[in-house]
């Protein structure tokens, strides 16, 4: 090969614009371009995302431009929608142009899973960008200001949250802190307002320690949430949900976080998926092709039992430090590496103040698992955007 | 008469709250009841409302807590909707209790005028209310984050302002200052965002000077506003609006400024009306029943010509001047004063910085006539609540 070979990253989430970041360092000038396609000009912190679709905190604390993160004078960014992957042909399809490639990464990111629930499509918010978050912030303080033209309606300030699993109870705990203040800027009788946290499971945070569960259930019961465990959801419709017990609770807000699905574009593009996601080898490459890596929440990596790892920001940031590599390795015929995901703990916010989390073998909650969120995310801006980017998002 | 005189006032506008205000300055200790009833407990500053209904004001700085403007001493405030005016009884029906009154004052305000434009009274907005203007404010803000979730849906951001009469003028300024903002604030090209003022009148302001309604039309444009003059609305669908040209105009938004009329309560009271307003005699009254009282937008007061004053704060304020020294006089047995309106002038703002006004012989405009707008606001709050009130509220 005597051209220099063609990079091309689909997606700036924590896959995508950790695999640029950390290309850009490694490789050398004229080793290979780096293309970085993403739909917006910006990448956004996911793990963030539940604090403006709530309203308690900006979108614009959740996302960072593109062209802050990459050196252009080494990564290309193209800011488009892709449309098809044709991985045989060796080419993406964008909205409006075409690139060519040698090797391929595909972060994309996930979809929510409605799991066949009638109506959820149509009729369920769900917190997955900026432009989903706002929606969500907007549409909640809407029904604050129609509710106070039709005092009738309570069903407007019932709010149901499908799904308790880490998004669905991050966003409640923000959700409940949120509304005592719309409440005073509404006039509103806080007593009226409902959060109703629906999930299927027979647990709120399905997998995590039981007694981190039971104390972050009764820390959000506290602030006013109400759950529904071991409890699906039957349909969605437009003012109100049906659940499998036959309680039809009206509202005119659902926010789902019931689960994630990959990107369709995967399963389009001839890919084997299961939930549209790819399970990639040790190398996170399909096995279809060699030169194609797949990361996130459109890929699976089994972990030592043969059962896949959940989708999170971690695997998704340490997915991108090996491709990275192999991708490097690949191009100067050195040894890849193998993945191996090393779980660094998990915490999950409840609103102000208040968290749980199991670091290591450690179980920690309240105030000090709060603090140690703050640090997680701390960690990740530094990851992507060095001091600078600390100092200018860090009150994140 | 050896009981203490009941005196009761419906509604607390501009007409209901003047005269309470002056009923307790002017009685003296048992020589009367004054009972003011009112649906919310806060007073509202009517030629305020198009701030915050645009967004470019917070709606608590057009609202005065009732009971920092009455002495609860001399005046009982009543939080209730008045359901019925029996004035053969000398009743009031309220929504949970029934008031005997020896004299009525009805200061209930108007409704949006329909027209009989079909669609009107279900898919337009109206200012009229500060729910009614956050209402107004978070559906406009909702346009914006349903547009970034629908891109292709660019009639969500054509926003659609029927009546280019004061409010209708007034509304549309604030309306084009707003928008630069939410832009930025929702990533929106400011050049998809169409605000399109419709008035069937033959020129904007109708009965303003034309030299100045020309001034105004100019900065509006300037702003970004479209005007469609002489242009009657044939009809309001939920997302369109028809033309009588034919034109439709595709909109997630109408607000309707095109006209006020009286309070319903007033016909179904009996009083003989005029698009729901009472034709008032020189003190006041209605020609029914002499111990009954009607003021601002639920009255009519003729001029010399014999032509109806347009509905003002500014003849609100002065009613109620008249009114409660006629009650004072009526107990006391001393002279009736006859009503007449005394014309201090007119200023309509067009956003921020602009405005145009008439000011006896004087046509104002631009920069000076802002601040005459905010002289004319402060003078208000200064009547109703002397130095402390336009301390508190005087960055109105």
């Amino acid at each position: 090969m005597n051209r220099i070979p063609r990079i091309v990253i689909l997606g700036a989430g924590y896959g995508g614009v950790v695999t640029a970041i950390r290309l850009q360092k490694q490789l050398n000038y004229n080793e290979a371009d780096v293309t970085l396609v993403n739909k917006h000009d910006y990448h956004y912190i996911t793990t963030h995302l539940h604090m403006p679709a709530a309203g308690t905190d900006k979108p614009e604390n959740a996302r960072v431009d593109i062209l802050r993160l990459i050196d252009e004078f080494k990564v290309d960014f193209v800011k488009s929608t892709v449309v098809q992957i044709k991985p045989h042909d060796r080419k993406v399809i964008l909205e409006d142009s075409t690139l060519s490639y040698d090797y391929l990464v595909i972060g994309l990111g996930g979809e929510p899973e409605t799991f066949g629930i009638p109506g959820l499509k149509d009729n369920a918010l769900s917190i997955r960008s900026i432009n989903s978050v706002r929606h969500i912030r907007e549409h909640i303080e809407y029904q604050f200001a129609k509710f106070k033209q039709e005092p009738h309606r309570k069903d407007y300030l019932t709010f149901v949250v499908g799904g308790a699993g880490f998004t669905g109870i991050e966003f409640v705990g923000e959700l409940a802190d949120r509304m005592p203040k719309l409440c005073k800027e509404f006039d509103v009788d806080p007593s009226i307002v409902q959060i109703i946290n629906v999930e299927a499971a027979p647990t709120a945070l399905p997998g995590f320690d039981s007694e981190l569960v039971e104390y972050a259930v009764n820390v959000l019961k506290e602030k006013g949430v109400t759950f529904k465990i071991a409890t699906a959801i039957k349909e969605c419709r437009q003012d109100s949900v049906l659940l499998a017990t036959g309680e039809e609770i009206k509202t005119g807000t659902i926010v789902w976080t019931g689960g994630i699905r990959g990107n369709r574009l995967l399963e389009e593009a001839g890919f084997e998926t299961s939930r549209g996601r790819v399970i990639v080898d040790e190398y996170l490459r399909t096995k279809e092709y060699d030169n194609v890596y797949v990361l996130g929440d459109c890929s699976i990596v089994l972990n030592e039992e043969g059962k896949p790892y959940p989708p999170t920001a971690q695997i998704s940031i340490q997915q991108a430090e090996t491709c990275s590599h192999n991708l490097v390795a690949t191009i100067r015929n050195t040894p890849l590496k193998s993945f191996k995901f090393h779980n660094k703990g998990v915490v999950a916010s409840l609103g102000r103040g208040e968290a749980i989390g199991v670091v290591g073998k450690y179980k920690i909650k309240g105030f000090t698992a709060a603090k140690m969120k703050r640090l997680v995310d701390i960690r990740y801006l530094f990851i992507i955007g060095g001091i600078p980017l600390v100092l200018r998002k860090g009150r994140l």
